[in-house]
């Protein structure tokens, strides 16, 4: 396993276009997956209002809210590949030139209203890259 | 897009063997991925206690602690596929037959001994499945 910096982290990020938005709801670890750009250093997601992810929607000119973003690209039968997670402020995006730049590169994932956009400002990027052979993947239980 | 049932997320959840643990990490949020196994309506993984994942190695005759773990197949291009999220209680997995059966299914995904079993109780479980077309993936932008 080797640790990825920071600019090698972020350039993966950028070669994927879902991860997963972890951030916490009625104080309880929540996650959900969407789709994301990457503009410079910072992460740009999409969300829609009423949905789970509307506790994010805080004020723009607020502290906004510590998330996590989570992406990779792994071999469902190997496990090789990598995973990248980064950590920061998310605050929606204020400005209507950007709202509508992003709006267009950024389509809904799902076929719904997306009312927000968010940018994740990275304070925190860790990842890693799995690439020498791993043990097969384990099988399943069946209850 | 089509909400999944408890029985048909567990079901999907227990036919791929990567996700990524949800948890709190001195009170920020934060994601890892591990792989898993679904037995019965639990959901097993296993952790190495020096990592960042140490947070979740309460005492097995604890109340545990609250996690979320998500998982899902879903096409890089198309988007479509499905997510499931499971929010409950992990536990250390205290009964030493139990430890040593998931030990034999459950390989260590990283080289690196794991010396902890946790096992999830799905207090809460969501998920979707997309099947229609969706908008083709977001560009990316170089910044």
């Amino acid at each position: 396993m080797r640790e990825l910096d920071r600019a090698e982290a972020l350039r993966l990020l950028a070669t994927v276009s879902l991860g997963r938005i972890v951030f916490t709801q009625h104080a309880l670890p929540a996650v959900r997956p969407v789709n994301h750009l990457v503009d410079g250093e910072d992460v740009v997601i999409r969300i829609h209002e009423g949905g789970a992810l509307a506790s994010l929607a805080a004020p723009a000119d607020g502290p906004g809210v510590v998330v996590a973003y989570e992406a990779d690209a792994m071999d469902p039968d190997t496990h090789l590949g990598w995973s990248v997670v980064v950590t920061g402020y998310a605050r929606p995006v204020a400005d209507a030139e950007d709202v509508d730049r992003y709006a267009d590169l950024l389509r809904p994932w799902v076929e719904r209203a997306t009312t927000r956009t968010l940018r994740i400002r990275p304070d925190l990027v860790t990842g890693f890259r799995l690439e020498a052979a791993a043990p097969p993947p384990a099988p399943v239980i069946r209850g």
